[in-house]
C-alpha cells in the first residue's frame, strides 16, 4: 500500500452478509466509566486553588441577597454576617459539606429501571436546559412552545443514549410564565420515565413540583427518596440571589438535589485567567452548598460549574475553546477532593445551526466531559447559539455522540475473547479477517454503530441526494418522534396531577414574570 | 439568573473597545505538552498486549516480500527465515529497537526556526496525506492536480498551527505516477521552508528524495542531520512489501527517518477487537523498526499506528468512534514504554463534506491524538471521506482546531497573574470583570481566537449572510492564497533542483505505475 486511503475491500462481501445487522441498542441507565479521569493540574495546584478560595470566602465573601431567612441561617451556623455580604472562615465551608453531603445518590425515576447514580464514576447525560429559542430544518428559528417541549422530552425519552429527561428544554413560551413549570413538569412526568429536574423560577414554584413529585411517586416516598433534581445558579460574581437560594432551600427541605453551579463567562463575572475562574467557582459553589447543607444535612448537593471563553471582539460568550475544557477538568479534579458529585460540560456551542462549527465546538466540550469525569451532563444534546435555541437536528447528532461515550468509557476488552490471539495466531499473514470465526462471532458488537454519519462511498453517497449530517438528523428525529409511545402511568395518578395543575393556574392570574 | 443561556453584556462596551485588536500568533514550531497523556490501560494490560506481540513475532512472524536482501539482514541478525516468512524469538526486536533507535530526534527544516522536535512531550501537526480527490465549495470533488497540490503546500506553509509541510498532500493526477515524486518534492522544498516527507512509491523516488535533500542541504549535510520522515505501511496483516521495504532501506542508509506504520481497518486487516489491534499493530511495527535499525542502527524511526473501525453494513472504514480512540491511547503509551516517538491521529472522517459529521469525527480523532500524546500527527488538516479526497474548506477547520489544541496543552498558568486572586479580592459582589485592570492586561491573550467561528448574535450572523463554517472557511483558504508569499530560497538551490528534475523526468518515459 502506497497510501492511507482505504478503499472498500472487494473480499468478504459473503462473509458480511452473513452477518446478521441486528441493532445493539444496549441499554444502559447511566454510564460507568472504566478509565481515571484525565488531570491537568497536581496536587499542589489543586491545592492553591482550594487556598485561594477559601481567602475569597474569608475576605471577600459572598452575598445572600434578598433572603433574611438564609442570612439568619448562616449567622447561626458561625459566619460573619454584614448587611448581606456573608464571610466565612477559613474551611469553614469545606467542613460543613463534607460533614452531611453524599459523595453519590440515587435519583429515582418513575421507571424504577431507569433510576440513575449521581456521583462516584458514574455519568448521566441530561438534554438542552433554558433555551427560549427552537430550530430546525423545516422551520427554522421561532419560540419554543409546549408542544416543542414535549416533542423534546419524547426525544430524550426515546433516546438510549440519554439517561434523564432535563428541565427546562425549552421554554414553552406560549404558557405564561407563572404557570409554564406546571406544565413542564407534568410533560416530564407523563410523556417519560426517566428522572427529572424541576422548577427554580419562585420559590413556589420549586414547591409546586415537590407537590408534584409527591402525588406522582407518593408523599412518604419523596422525604427519603431524591426524585428530582434542579439548577441552581450563583448570580457571579460571588452573589446568590433571593430566587435561587430560595428554591434551593424549598428543594432541600424536601431532600431535593440541587446543582449549585456558579454561571461564569470568564472576564465578565470572573477575571479571564483559568486558575482565577476555578478559585472563584469554587468560592461560590461551597457557599451555596453550605447553605444547601444547613438547610437539612445530607440533602443532596451536586458541585456545579459553567464556564466559558469570550470574544475578545463582541464580549460574546464562545464555547468549544481550550479554556473553558481546562476549567472543566480543574473543576472536575477538586469536586473530587471536596467529596461531592459534579456537575458541567454538555454539548456546548455558539453556532446557530448544527454546522461542522457547532460539532467542533460540542465535541470539544462532551470530550472533556467525559475525560474529566462529570457525573451529571446537562446540555448533553441540543443546545446551539450559547444556549439561546435548542436545536432539533442537534439533539439528534449529540446524542449519538453521547453513545459513543458510552462505549469509550468501557476502556479496552482485556478478556480472552478482547485479546483476540488465537484469532491472529490462526490467521497467516496478507490473509484478511473479514470471514474468521472471531470475526463473525464479534462483529455484530465490536464497533459502534452511528445513528447519523453516512459511511458510504462517495457515489453511493451522492445517490442518496448528498445529504449533509444535518439533513440526516431530521429524518431521524421526525422517524422517532412518529413512532414514539408514551410510557403507562396510573390513571389515578394522572387525573390527580391535572387536578392539581387545574387548581393552581386557576389560584392566579397568568403573568409573564 | 434563572437559565444558562448567556446573553450579550449591555456593560463594559467602552472597555471592550479600549482593548486593542491586534492578532496574537504566537508562532510555535512544534508543540511541547506539559500534561501527562491519558491513559486507558493499566501497566498488567499493556504488558499483556506486549507479550501478545511477541507471541505473534515469534510463532506467526511477518512476511517480508520480494526483497532478499532483507530476509538476508534479518536472517544475519538472527531471525528465522523460511522462505519470506520471518519469525523472531520473544524480545529480539524490543532489544534491538531499543538498542540503537533515538527517543527523540530532530528533523530539521530549511528554515531553521522551523526544525522540529519528533518524541518526548512533543507534538508536531501535518497535514492531510496521500488523497486521490480534492474537494472545495467551488467546484466540488474532482481528481487533485499539481496545482491544487501547490495550493495545500501554500496553505499549509501559512498557518501558524501546522508545524510539517508534509508529503503527498494530496496525488497530483496530472503528472505520470512515476515523475510526480520529483515535483511533490520540490513543491515542498520551493514554497515552504517547513520540514517535509520523500516518496515511498519505489525504491529509487525515495533515492531521488534523498537526492534533492542534499542538494537543497549539502551532501554532507544530511548525514548526520534528518531532514526528511516517511510514511512506511505495512501491508497488514503481518506483511511488509518490497516496495515499503525497499522505501524504508533508501532512507534509513541515508540517515533520515521512517514512520513504520501498520494500516489496520479493524475486521479486515485485524481482528475486530482493540486489544487485538493493538498486539498485531505493535508486532508489525516491531517487526518494521527492527529492519530499520538493522539497515543503519540509530537512523530515526518512529512507531505508527493508522487503525479505524468498519461499518457493519458495508465493511468501509468509520471514524470518530470510540474503538479506534482506544487503540490510539493503548498504541502510544505501547511506544511510551518502547522508547520510540510515536505516529497516529489526525482529523478522520468518513464524511464526503466538511458538514457536522466530518466535524464531530475529526474532534473525536484530534482530541485522543492530543491527549494521547501523539508525537507526530499526519492527517491534522483536511481529511474527508476515508482519506479519498482532501477537503480545503476542512483543511482550514482543522487547522483552527489545531491552533486549539496548542492553548491546551500549556495546562492551567498557575502564576499570580493566572491565579488573579488580587482581582477576585479587589472586586465587589455582583461587579463584572470586563473593566478591571487584571483583565485588560490579559485580555488580549486569554482565550484562543478561532478564525472559523462565528460568535456574533443571531440578527448580525444572519445580516453576514446565515453563513455556516465551510462558506466562512472558503474564503479563508482563498484569502491565505491571494496573500501567499513564498520563503526566500538559494536561486543557485533552486536551479540545481530544477536542473536534477528535469534529468530525472527526462531519463524515462511516463509511466502510471
Amino acid at each position: 500500500m502506497t497510501d492511507e486511503s482505504p478503499r472498500r475491500r472487494s473480499g468478504g462481501r459473503a462473509a458480511r452478509q452473513a452477518i446478521r445487522l441486528a441493532a445493539h441498542a444496549e441499554h444502559v441507565p447511566f454510564l460507568t466509566r472504566k478509565l481515571a479521569p484525565f488531570e491537568v493540574l497536581d496536587e499542589e495546584g489543586l491545592a492553591t486553588i482550594e487556598e485561594n478560595a477559601d481567602t475569597i470566602l474569608q475576605e471577600v465573601g459572598l452575598e445572600f441577597r434578598g433572603d433574611e431567612d438564609a442570612l439568619k441561617t448562616l449567622r447561626d451556623a458561625g459566619a460573619d454576617v454584614q448587611g448581606v455580604r456573608v464571610r466565612f472562615t477559613r474551611g469553614m465551608c469545606r467542613q460543613i459539606v463534607q460533614a452531611s453531603a453524599p459523595r453519590q445518590f440515587t435519583q429515582y425515576a418513575r421507571n424504577p429501571e431507569r433510576s440513575v447514580e449521581i456521583g462516584g464514576m458514574h455519568t448521566v447525560f441530561a438534554p438542552n436546559y433554558g433555551s427560549p429559542f427552537v430550530r430546525d430544518l423545516d422551520k427554522g428559528r421561532r419560540y419554543g412552545t409546549l408542544e416543542d417541549f414535549r416533542n423534546l422530552v419524547k426525544l430524550t425519552y426515546a433516546s438510549p443514549h440519554l439517561h434523564h429527561s432535563g428541565g427546562t428544554v425549552c421554554e414553552p413560551v406560549d404558557i405564561p410564565v407563572n404557570k409554564r413549570h406546571l406544565d413542564m413538569v407534568y410533560t416530564h412526568l407523563r410523556y417519560s420515565d426517566k428522572p427529572f429536574m424541576g422548577s427554580v423560577t419562585a420559590p413556589e414554584r420549586a414547591r409546586d413540583t415537590v407537590e408534584m413529585a409527591r402525588i406522582a411517586f407518593g408523599a412518604d416516598y419523596i422525604d427519603d427518596h431524591t426524585v428530582c433534581l434542579s439548577l441552581i445558579n450563583a448570580n457571579s460574581p460571588l452573589v446568590w440571589d433571593s430566587v435561587m437560594i430560595g428554591a434551593a432551600r424549598a428543594y432541600a427541605e424536601a431532600n431535593q438535589a440541587t446543582l449549585m453551579t456558579p454561571f461564569i463567562l470568564a472576564g465578565a463575572m470572573a477575571p479571564v485567567t483559568t486558575a482565577g475562574v476555578c478559585a472563584q467557582t469554587l468560592a461560590e459553589a461551597l457557599g451555596g452548598m453550605t447553605f444547601v447543607q444547613l438547610v437539612r444535612p445530607g440533602a443532596p448537593v451536586v458541585l456545579g460549574s459553567f464556564a466559558s471563553s469570550m470574544s475578545m471582539q463582541s464580549g460574546a460568550p464562545t464555547f468549544g475553546t481550550p479554556e473553558p475544557a481546562l476549567v472543566l477538568y480543574v473543576m472536575a479534579a477538586l469536586a473530587r477532593r471536596l467529596g461531592v458529585p459534579f456537575r458541567s460540560g454538555g454539548s456546548l456551542c455558539a453556532s446557530k445551526i448544527a454546522d461542522a462549527q457547532a460539532a467542533y465546538e460540542s465535541a470539544a466540550t462532551i470530550q472533556p466531559t467525559v475525560l474529566g469525569g462529570v457525573n451529571f451532563v446537562l446540555h448533553a444534546a441540543g443546545w446551539l447559539e450559547g444556549g439561546l435555541t435548542v436545536g432539533y437536528e442537534k439533539f439528534v447528532m449529540d446524542a449519538d455522540q453521547c453513545g459513543m461515550m458510552a462505549v469509550f468509557v468501557n476502556g479496552v476488552d482485556m478478556s480472552e475473547n478482547g485479546q483476540a490471539l488465537d484469532a491472529i495466531l490462526g490467521n497467516q499473514p496478507g490473509v484478511h479477517f473479514l470471514g474468521t470465526a472471531h470475526t463473525l462471532a464479534n462483529f455484530e458488537s465490536a464497533f459502534y454503530r452511528s445513528e447519523i454519519a453516512d459511511n458510504n462511498s462517495f457515489e453511493q453517497w451522492q445517490e442518496d441526494g448528498s445529504l449533509d449530517a444535518a439533513a440526516r438528523a431530521n429524518r431521524i428525529w421526525k422517524k422517532t418522534l412518529a413512532e414514539y409511545e408514551a410510557p403507562p402511568i396510573d390513571p389515578g395518578i394522572d387525573e390527580a396531577l391535572n387536578e392539581f395543575i387545574e387548581r393552581r393556574k386557576a389560584s392566579m392570574p397568568d403573568s409573564e414574570v
